[in-house]
């Protein structure tokens, strides 16, 4: 009886106070889908600026840009946090042709692009050797001498999650170039991680390892891709490949923060962002502009709807997610350093497409805690809390602060067709897909922010 | 005690069964996203067809596509349903422009087109009433005489189905024309449904009342339709349109339907379908290429999964939602004549887009057994079914013989980017989407198919 007792006088109190959320989270998704500004700082930010890689003149634009946009939105003050980062550049066009099959000149053009941190070599020709895996390659590693090896590893199809099947894929753009290299392979050729219907090729980084020679790598587009792995089945051929990537020196970054100082608790810090780098070969719109204007549209409707938080807020616009993580760590070496309390750390890097609900990284408690507000935001679009969590550069908070931290876990279906693509352009972000995403982080961060985790 | 000792009991077989269910719809799933066939069939109908308004050779085009699509996904018989259609044609390009300001000639050329069924004019050039609303219009009749009315009532953007706004929205271009006809105007402009930031206007039905004058109308692009509200508010201004819109006499249509006996209740029908004809303008993709080929890759599947159902399916292609019905009409009319028993009718007529759930038509008992299925679907995407469903093509159906029937629910933030425009392409179809809007169907047809409704 205590229970049902407890459950009779409980109820009205949650029930209104379950109301009056509901009427904030309902504010925030009305001033944000009739008055949202991030579409609008999306086309200055791929428009005006396009792609930004670490190091380049457009990051540092972008990170005037930032700041100029934050303060603007209503920061009470925007802080450039320096940051080392990597300085990689493509150095000219990259190009790839198949010169010869079965002996016989041919000159087929594949439609590729440089895999970003590889070394280019001008242009080499060689025989190809086309493998499905790793273990294939294991099985003829004998013949991998001189040779450009292909990585035919395609998406799997069937996991319902794209990031499952990038999850499987992409070991070989990461370690495929130096476990050729091993057996002394002088290029690699992976297939595009995508499962898109188009042929364009995607970049996205490698990671040598130093005790190989450090060979060139580039992806092709998936349609030269089934081309490829039909023609290696019945013939062998030759191909040539030009790349001209390096290193410059590690140069300046920096991280954009935004600051919003709490009302009650001003040293602790709820931290919400993106990644202002991008690739270069696009605009960079959803990997991750979409994740940087999200984070602007929190900050201005807080401000326009008169939101005050408890806790101090930090939009952060981290340097340099794709080719080193440079920002993300840096951001919480700082906070370490400087004995900062973190209470949460939600980042925006999966796309601005429709939410689908977020991806933590909790103890049972605070999950359970969170998944108790799904019924507040469900009719926004979230309907599933999930317990994989991360985010790449709130990452390095939970394990340095072991602070609580999280992802926007946005529709996946169309990211891989985009990522790191020439396709990764304004024109395929849909303006109120990208501003549900907002209204569903504003709302999270609202609720923990109120109630704590 | 008795009803714990029958949860008890009841548990394992539960478990058991919705293991099996689990495995089936799995098996569904993969065999979609790995071998469908929906992208390349709707490449066929879009870019070998394209659109195809009821009455056009380009839809007697698709009967027959339709026809030989069915039988070889495997349907034991397809079946032509003839039923007359309507049979309207643009008749020529419309086209629009402001060619005075203030009494000042201009020719600023607007992005427009005819509602469909609309009776074109030629060219006529008169002053414009700009109105938001007919509550505007109502006050403002005795200006209208001689005028051009133009409709700026605009989506409201906080919606999150944009169903709902567009059901708002819509009565303009049902009734406007009307509407202002009833006043004296000698012609109508709408501001295109859409929530879209490109300019691409938008067609769609509309509907003379036989008592006033059928004067023409169009559509404006929504940028267009900016820039004549923000003049109307300081300057009057004339503009110029151009129409050719007219009927010829009604024709023969045919609704394609594709017949898979039942093994346990063969007269008992299951209907899936979606509709085959679309507006001239585009390539009818979304609007409902995606529901046709969905319909079929439906079929496909069971077919390769030896998926033997118990009642009798029907896989219809209906002939003629845009601007008649008379597909739906006809095949609830036939089932109401020939005394079919109709169990379900399921259409996907709101885009190929990721899916979030279904929309039904059923009894609270009904309902709450295809909710109790929730934890079987939402890995797949389905985790709410709504019950304000319907369906215009299953409508008729549900009305003349009660027939349980709904609506497949994908996410509507991008549909009206495209309804009715230019940009209803093949190219803005994500082959995953589509595949997964599939999947759902398929999945909730195989449930009721087993377990009844």
């Amino acid at each position: 009886m205590k229970k049902v007792l407890f459950a009779v006088l409980a109820f009205p109190m949650v029930a209104l106070s379950q109301t009056n959320d509901s009427a904030v989270i309902k504010q925030i998704s009305d001033e944000m889908l009739s008055h949202g500004k991030a579409y609008d700082l999306l086309h200055q930010l791929t428009k005006q600026i396009g792609g930004r890689l670490a190091g380049s003149p457009a990051f540092a634009k972008a990170v005037q840009w930032g700041k100029t946009s934050l303060e603007s939105m209503g920061a009470d003050q925007v802080v450039l946090q320096e940051c080392m980062v990597p300085h990689w550049v493509r150095g000219g066009a990259d190009k790839a042709a198949i010169t010869s099959i079965d002996h016989k000149k041919t000159n087929r053009v594949l439609d590729v692009v440089a895999l970003g941190n590889s070394i280019g070599n001008g242009t080499i020709t060689a025989p190809v050797l086309a493998v499905e895996d790793f273990d294939e390659l294991e099985r003829r590693k004998d013949e991998v001498k001189g040779k450009i090896v292909y990585y035919n590893h395609a998406f799997n199809p069937t996991f319902i999650k794209t990031f499952q099947a990038y999850g499987e894929a992409v070991v070989y753009r990461g370690a495929g170039p130096s476990r050729a290299a091993k057996y002394g392979a002088v290029g690699v050729m992976i297939r595009s991680m995508t499962e898109s219907v188009a042929n364009d090729p995607h970049t996205g980084g490698t990671r040598y390892n130093d005790a190989f020679p450090k060979i060139p790598a580039i992806a092709v587009g998936p349609r030269d891709a089934d081309y490829i792995w039909e023609l290696s089945k019945h013939s062998g051929f030759t191909m040539s490949m030009t790349t001209h990537g390096h290193f410059l020196p590690d140069t300046i970054g920096h991280n954009v923060i935004g600051i919003l100082k709490g009302s009650e608790f001003p040293d602790e810090i709820i931290t919400v962002g993106g990644h202002l780098d991008s690739w270069d070969v696009n605009e960079g719109a959803m990997d991750d502009g979409t994740g940087i204007v999200q984070t602007m549209e929190i900050l201005r409707t807080m401000k326009a709807l008169g939101i005050q938080p408890k806790h101090t807020f930090h939009f952060v616009l981290f340097a340099n997610e794709e080719n080193g993580l440079r920002g993300g760590l840096k951001y919480a070496e700082e906070a370490k350093k400087n004995g900062e309390k973190h209470v949460f750390a939600l980042e925006s890097d999966a796309g601005g497409f429709t939410p689908r609900g977020f991806s933590l990284k909790l103890n049972p408690a605070q999950l359970a805690k969170v998944r108790s507000w799904i019924p507040l935001l469900s009719a926004y679009g979230t309907n599933e809390i999930s317990a994989d969590g991360g985010g790449a550069d709130v990452g390095p908070l939970g394990q340095m602060l072991g602070t609580p931290v999280g992802e926007l876990m946005p529709d996946s279906q169309r990211y891989f067709d985009l990522h790191h693509a020439r396709t990764d352009v304004l024109e395929n972000v849909n303006k109120r897909e990208m501003l549900l995403g907002a209204v569903n982080m504003a709302s999270l961060l609202y609720l923990i922010d109120k109630y704590g985790l």
